[in-house]
This record gives C-alpha cells, sequence and structure tokens, in this order.
C-alpha cells in the first residue's frame, strides 16, 4: 500500500534523508570551526534519530529535563548537559545519575550551588547560565561580579567541576533574515567572551564558551569566541526557521499529514482534523498575520512546495481551518490528505510521540 | 508525606470535590431545563472521572475523535457522539465501532453521506453540522437549501438515522462576561430554530437541536429551543472561563504545580520549570495583555488565590516566565513550588496525560 494511502489520521511524517543531511551540514560546520558539537536532543527524543547523530561523531548531547537525561543515559549516552536551570526538586535524580554519566547542569544563584554541593555526592560539571541579551533567565552578562562569587562558591565543593559559561541566544528567533541573526548570534558571543575574559582576569581557570540556537548557528559565519554549540531545531527545522532564512524549504524534515474534513469555498477555507493537540499552538508571522502553518500538497511521495497563500489560519482542540487559494481549494476533496509545516516542530514533535518516516517505518520517542 | 512534598516536576492538579460540584452544577441545570446533558469528554479524557459523571445520571457522551470514542466505547459507554466534522479516512472503525454502541457522526457535505451511506454497514446517528455564527467549520444556519439537500441524502441510507441538528457556539469564546456570552448562546440558538423549522415546514421529521459551549451552557438563564447540551470544559473551567466569568476562581479544579528554579527581583520575574509542554501555547487577555496562566501560592493543601498581578507572561519549550509584585517574589525561593491557572485546561490535561489528585491518588486518562 502507498504509505499516504494508510494514513488516516493526523501523522507527523518524516524525511530521514532530510534528518541526516540536517545533522551532517551541522556537524561538519562545527568540525570546520574547531568547536565541539553538543546537538539539543530536545526536538527529536528519539533514540532511533540519536543514532544518526552518532553516525556523524556526535557523543555530547544536550537535553532539557531529567525525564530526558534518563532516557538517553539510560540508552548508551554518557555525556550529557541538561541546560534548564537546576530545579532543587530533583536533586536526588540527578546525583543519581551522575553516578553513572558525565552529566553537566547549569546554576544561577548561590543556593543552588549551595545545595548542590551539599546534596549531592557524584561529580558534576556545573555552567553558569548566562544572559546575553535574549532576556529569559541566567545571570546578567554584564554583572561579572554575581558570575564571580557563584564561581567561587562552586569552587569551595570538590565534586562540583566548574566548566565555563552557558548561554542561549533566543533572540535570533526575532531575527528578519540570516545576516541579522548572525550578528545577534555574534554580539551575544561576544559579550560572553567579555564576561569570560573579566572572570579569567580575576583569576578564574580558563572557562568554556557554551552557545546553542539554531538561527543563529545556521546564519553564523563563524564561531569565534565559542567552544561548544547546543542547536536542536535544526533537525528538522521547521516554517519559522524557514522564515527567518536559517533553511531551505528543502531542509524541513517534517511535516504533519491531515485529512481534510470539510471545504468551505465560498469562505477560501478548508477544515482539516489536525489542532492544537497535533500542531502545538505556536505560530509565526507570515506575511503580516499569526498562523499556525504552511500549507502542501502530497506529491511523489513526500509534502510538496507550500502552497502561495496556503496557511493554517486558525486552530482549535481538534480542528485546523485552513486559508488557500481558490485554484487550490478547487483540487481538493473532502478526505484527501494535506501537509502542513509546522510554526515550531519541536513542540509538534513533542504532541505527536512519534514519526511515520516516509520509507514507512515508525520512528519511536520518549513518551513522558 | 505531604502531598506538595512529593511533587518534583511540572504536575497537574486535580481537585475533586470541584470537578464533582462542576458535575453536578450542570447536571442540575440540565435536568430542571429538560434538556439532554451530553458532556463532552475531550476535556478530561479519563474513566475515572467518567465515572463521577456516571453518579450523576450520565448515560450519553460527546467526544471528538475515533480514538476516544474507541476509548469510551469499549470501557462502558453505550452512546456516544464523535462532535468532528466525520474524516472518511476512518470509515472502517467508525463502521465497526457502530457495530458495538449507539455512535452519533456530523455530516456537512453531500460527498460525506454519500461515503457514509456506501461504506458503513452499522447503524448511524447523522447530525447536520451548523455554523450559527461561529465561523468554524459547518453548515450556514441562514442556508436552509443546503442542509435540506443533505437531509435528503441521509434519507436514502436506511442504515442513518437523521437525529437532529447540531452545532458549537465557540464565539461564546470571546464574551467579555456572562450577559454577553449569554447572549451569544442564544442567538446561535435562534438561529438553529429557525433553520429547524424551516427543514420541517419543507417536510422534514423532527428534528433535534443539540448545542454546546461552556460559556454559553454557564451563562444561560434557560436553554430555550434546545434539546441538548454537550458542554466539556466546564468540568475543570481555567483562567480564561473566570475572566469571562462563567465560573468562580473556586470551580476551577486543575492548576499546574511548577518548580520555581530562578528568581530576578530586580526584572519582577521569576522563572518555573513549566513551560509551553506543560500548559500548552494557549493564551488569554489579561489585564490588557496575552498571557498563559495565572499565579498561585500553595496554601493549606490547596493552590490559593490568583496573585494580584501574578502572571505567566512568556513561554518557551520547558521555561515559564512569571511576572510578579515585589512582596510575592520575595516570598519565594528557588525550590518552591507555585501553582498555575492555565489558559485552557482541555490543552493543558491533553499534555500533561493525568492528573495528580489532591487526596494524592494519581488519576489516567487516555494516552493517544
Amino acid at each position: 500500500m502507498n504509505l499516504f494511502d494508510s494514513i488516516l489520521k493526523p501523522t507527523l511524517l518524516l524525511d530521514e534523508r532530510a534528518v541526516r543531511a540536517n545533522i551532517r551540514r551541522m556537524a561538519l560546520k562545527a568540525r570546520s570551526a574547531g568547536v565541539a558539537f553538543r546537538p539539543h536532543f530536545k526536538t527529536h527524543q528519539s533514540l532511533e534519530i540519536g543514532v544518526w547523530f552518532r553516525e556523524e561523531g556526535v557523543e555530547q548531547i544536550t537535553v532539557s529535563s531529567l525525564d530526558m537525561a534518563e532516557y538517553f543515559g539510560h540508552n548508551g549516552w554518557n555525556d550529557i548537559t541538561l541546560a534548564f536551570s537546576t530545579n532543587l526538586r530533583q536533586l536526588a535524580g540527578l546525583d543519581q545519575l551522575a553516578g553513572r554519566i558525565r552529566l553537566g547542569l547549569l546554576v544561577e544563584s548561590i543556593e543552588t550551588v549551595a545545595a548542590l554541593g551539599s546534596g549531592c555526592q557524584s561529580s558534576l560539571d556545573i555552567w553558569i547560565k548566562v544572559d546575553a541579551g535574549a532576556g529569559r533567565t541566567g545571570l546578567a552578562w554584564d554583572r561579572p561580579e554575581l558570575a564571580l562569587e557563584l564561581a567561587q562558591q562552586v569552587r569551595r565543593f570538590p565534586q562540583l567541576r566548574l566548566r565555563g559559561l552557558l548561554t542561549h541566544a533566543g533572540n535570533t528567533y526575532t531575527a528578519p533574515n540570516p545576516p541579522a541573526a548572525a550578528e545577534v548570534f555574534a554580539a551575544a558571543n561576544g559579550r560572553m567572551n567579555l564576561l569570560r575574559n573579566e572572570l579569567q582576569g580575576r583569576g578564574l581557570d580558563p572557562l568554556l564558551v557554551s552557545v546553542g540556537d539554531t538561527p543563529g548557528c545556521s546564519a553564523a559565519g563563524d564561531f569565534q569566541g565559542v567552544d561548544e554549540i547546543r542547536p536542536g531545531n535544526f533537525v528538522f527545522f521547521d516554517a519559522l526557521q524557514y522564515k527567518i532564512g536559517a533553511c531551505a524549504f528543502e531542509d524541513i524534515a517534517v511535516a504533519l499529514a491531515c485529512p481534510v474534513v470539510a471545504l468551505h469555498p465560498e469562505k477560501g477555507e478548508a477544515v482539516i482534523y489536525g489542532g492544537a493537540i497535533h500542531l502545538s499552538k505556536d505560530t509565526l508571522s507570515w506575511q503580516g498575520e499569526r498562523v499556525y502553518g504552511l500549507v502542501c500538497r502530497v506529491e511523489n511521495g513526500r509534502w510538496g512546495s507550500p502552497l502561495p497563500g496556503g496557511v493554517v489560519a486558525r486552530i482549535s482542540q481538534e480542528h485546523g481551518v485552513l486559508r488557500l487559494e481558490a485554484k487550490d481549494l478547487a483540487g481538493l476533496r473532502v478526505g484527501d490528505l494535506v501537509c502542513v509545516l509546522p510554526a515550531h516542530s519541536c513542540l509538534t514533535a513533542q504532541c505527536m510521540g512519534r514519526y511515520l518516516s516516509l520509507d514507512g517505518h515508525w520512528i519511536e520517542m520518549m513518551r513522558a
């Protein structure tokens, strides 16, 4: 049976060839630049896709929760950074996992360091979480006295190994184009180096700088001042990355196949079985409006290019409302499949829980 | 151990007393009004909570997918309406389930009726899906000739039983207050009755009118012209329903407990472990801005009232950024728990996959 004929309900399709090309491109870029590549596995959350990374030489990874660290740590990954400010309520679990693998944690308060130092027996890699302009969390890059105080606190505990400074320049996500993303990324990296120089000037041992966001890592011409990159989304990309210019359309490696359940040509709309529980409610700004994804037809055993003007305009729990041009609507029938390029592939993958490879096999991921 | 001491990561708390009171209130309201009560189970998706409905006399339910219909249909529920325009790709599964239980489906196109008529052997209840003003999907309420044509097509197939007209006045969700929600609801019900009268005047058998949305069903003083109500969200309510005035704060029956991982008093912010994969990315407009939830402290073994000015201001995959007043921030420590009243409890429940009752037991729900 044709793959698409077998699809009865919203299904997240994955193009293995595109995924492997995305991994290879970023691994090569890191190798050429002489920086460590510690990809973020929160995007795909899959042991099978992890193997594709390993085949490109990846040994060190990033995750965003203890659950995810345990999932990969119990399945062959021995060097994991949990890139999320440490949750003190999970100290026992962190300590236990750190007894089995090399585990890196993020700190941004004296209290957290003190709790790790007194509550954990296992050796831990410690990264100071820095806010280099994104504004989400971390110590302000221009307050070196705070980072110094934290570093000194870390050094009080022999099992805590201070590795360096870590940031996520999430503000690249609002860049309108690759040069703008590269500029935001370079600015953040410059700030990280100012802070590093300041700390090393005050007698701290050499510190590494770890950064990571897909728009910045994709757009950057070089990784000056960077020791390690941790991008995640690049493994799949999505409509937002396409809009920023972080990828070509052909690089987008996942799409949600959705049955058409109603046609409203008088309104220029079609309704699909595919809503917030499949795509998530994340949006991107596209041609002046917030949309939930871009719409493609099925062509030659894959999804085709996005239909001009074809967007997921509204969404509820299980419904998606597409706005389409008249000629595209005229070509659709109730019961057809369309493919949606999600606004944000990380959240769509999390919603869907597994992937259907274009070669017809299911790729499992972590289930909470 | 204290319940809250046992919580290590984002956890969806459920107050059984509030849930049961919400069910009882709506069941009584329907009974007093003499309308059938067919609650939508997409909000809770739980067999255990289903039992609480049964204890209030509920025998007929609504679901939003074949998966959900099978989950409840294989576990004791024998009369289910799948309130989603029929997905023709799942015809075989629908037919099979309809051979075991009484199953109601929604139609809004001739093609769908023809496919059901020729492809299904089992008896099916058929509802014509009507757009009574919400604009999502369905036949326009003011185009009776379309509904008539559809009804005549249904009557060609002996196994299809035309039950009536069904709508969801989703436009009550933007009402600023209960009288406005009641007005939108009454307007939709009036339109449904105009259409019913028109169809019956043209010789169709008596048709039922089925409606259902939590703001409308909560705010309405009566259910004039309505035969059946199908609200779902009322079982839990949430911050949006509280804002509309569809419930009191005390009626909100779920909240997401989240560990505090960072404090930024200089910005008036705290960071929690609790993000888009826990709350969903749904928002409500609150005091002039889009927010992802309202923030409460833990008090007396439950969540307290929302902190004035306390909101989930920004969100990413696993992070939530809270904005709090200085005095509330001053009372927080890294490692504390806060509780978030979600913008939209249906999506938060779907993200979390199970509930922790305040009495300490886990309540399971359907997993896709």
